[in-house]
């Protein structure tokens, strides 16, 4: 046996993009803690009936595994269009949806159609923090607005820089991670007719909040608008990894001149199609979820805490002194929650209602010794 | 229900990237006849024992499709680590492994960390149709070198182009598609040499080849040398979508920094490692391709055929008067086989013994047609 080159040369002796160089992988921390409330999942569990509906769809595809899956995921994307037709009241076919692994895969092929060398995307921050890596990803120049000082957008502030920036892909992501905020259509209305390119509207929590999809706009802004979704939340699919959009078939035939050949493997559409089938199950869950959602607000309300106004599976709350410290003090109680770099604030994923007692027992030691919110501090 | 915008406003209405403009997606196409001889996948199903045990794996990643995936795949790229020691005889770890969805993914990562805007790709063409089309999708210059008549890389051309032109990104298919050929070492030494950036040695067939790995060039070239390989051929795997490369450690850091979080679901995980632990099932059936690419070869050679040399499961064959008439024919008699667009030449892949009987019956007919091979045609 030749002997292996180990250690590495190091990434300073490779020929690494220029502005590569410097940059850390992304990463939420993944540490085996008795509680995780760090990444938005779901934390209700497959049914068993839905792991067996699983495990028998990959088995019926398994027996063609030697052949290439079917490059433009049809079936699945006839049923996805079905799903959300349902859950939007939009009538939406087929040639509407695409499909792909996870709705970060979703966001690039977006940019790589519409963004890239020479175009700029726009979000208002703090976001999603996929949004910026994605267009570095995609060499996509980059322009955080930000939010106004209650974390909601500044209507009036954002049309100001879309007519400053005339950005080729403009963010907008409803109800908005890490803050919780959902955009309502007079707003997203205002956004569109400013938007001087596309425009991305990011509901991978939509299923948690009450207000009605952007794909009752899609007729309106049949060149703008692409609404994208994700099966990783409500759906409790975050290991399946499968997001999607919709919007005018045009944008459908854009992603194809980018995808990868053959990117859904035939494995991801049989699981997904029978998660889908299961849809109405998996979805009770997310009932659950608001209702701890507003449980968990009442009580760090009463705490001291201030909780935004959030129409996802998750919070941002504090203020707290020292909010990294914070952060450790809740690991340390075996409670994995996100600190997301908002000075005072951290963002606790909803979970199920034993964890959400821990978190929130947590909680009100860090009131008590006043490494929680501080009355003198709070606005 | 609000009423859908069908038909699309049509992809000119959209802000699209200049250069995708005018351009059409790639694919094969995906037709249903009886032998499917066109995108060289290995003809053998999994045995029923890989199927259950894919489903079993499955099954028990699926209890926890709630959760993301292990983001960095460890268990897997260790697993794709002892396989490839062992297949190549070259000592290598985790730390030197890298897995994606497809090897299509993981030439995009490679370009996304080497390539890009202002950096260049050159290969030695025709080659792998998705080089060109992964460059363009990262805005990477592509930089195409002709090979020689007989269609092996003419050393002293690739060589003065590479002191010319000094790419950031160097493809070697070896085995080649869709000619076959392999790169002896010698010339990759001189390829590695001369290269002004890295160099993917693209090895996605290198399991039906008696040649052996670039692998064992990696401790000498570690700041330059990436091996990439696919589990879609020999592996019998294309529907799983599994890509991967070996590479000193810090290319693995590279990617790191550009790859997608998640980006290999729990699923696609579970059902990869399945099918490695079957690897010496699979890879019987390696043996019986080679032999039925030696029959086939010897019987078109009869047929009046010239073959290229072939270290894959694959023959480029001709001349053909008309190869898109002949490829026509080859499908109306229940063939489908590949037109890669070389001037009077079809590749054909090597399938089970009664699949190329009959693609040896239909050769023989174009032959006495003289669609065929033309004596007087021939070098």
């Amino acid at each position: 046996m030749t002997a292996a080159p180990r250690p590495g040369v190091g990434l300073d002796a490779l020929p690494l993009r220029e502005n590569l160089r410097g940059r850390s992988a992304y990463g939420a921390p993944q540490l085996e803690v008795p509680v995780q409330l760090n990444t938005n999942e779901n934390p209700h569990p497959p049914s068993p009936e839905l792991v067996a509906d699983i495990a028998a769809a990959v088995s019926d595809a398994a027996a063609d595994l030697n052949r290439y899956p079917d490059r433009d995921a049809v079936a699945l994307r006839t049923e996805l269009a079905a799903y959300l037709t349902g859950q939007t009241g939009v009538s939406l076919d087929v040639d509407m949806l695409w499909a792909a692994n996870g709705s970060n895969e979703i966001l690039q092929q977006l940019l790589q159609a519409f963004g890239g060398p020479g175009r700029s995307a726009m979000g208002f921050v703090p976001s999603y923090s996929m949004h910026p890596l994605l267009a570095a990803g995609t060499d996509t120049e980059w322009i955080p607005v930000e939010r106004a000082s209650d974390l909601s957008i500044d209507i009036d502030a954002a049309l100001a820089a879309i007519a400053e920036h005339r950005p080729d892909v403009l963010f907008v992501t409803t109800p908005n991670n890490p803050t919780g905020h959902a955009v309502d259509h007079d707003d997203l209305r205002r956004l569109l007719d400013a938007a001087s390119g596309i425009v991305v509207v990011d509901e991978a929590y939509a299923e948690f909040s009450p207000s009605p999809s952007a794909c009752v706009l899609l007729a309106e802004y049949p060149t703008k608008l692409v609404v994208s979704r994700t099966m990783s939340k409500a759906f409790a699919f975050a290991g399946g990894r499968l997001g999607y959009f919709a919007a005018d078939p045009s944008f459908v035939e854009a992603v194809l001149l980018v995808r990868l050949p053959y990117h859904l493997s035939m494995v991801t559409q049989a699981a997904a199609r029978a998660a889908l089938r299961h849809a109405e199950e998996t979805l009770a869950s997310v009932a659950l979820l608001a209702d701890e959602r507003k449980r968990v607000t009442a009580v760090l309300e009463e705490q001291g805490y201030e909780v935004l106004p959030s129409e996802a599976n998750f919070v941002l709350y504090g203020p707290f002194v020292d909010a990294p410290r914070a952060w450790q003090r809740y690991l340390d109680a075996g409670v994995l929650i996100r600190d997301v770099g908002i000075p005072g604030r951290l963002r606790a994923t909803i979970g199920l209602e034993h964890e959400n007692d821990r978190l929130l027992q947590v909680s009100a030691e860090l009131a008590a010794e006043e490494i929680g919110p501080q009355l003198e501090e709070k606005r």
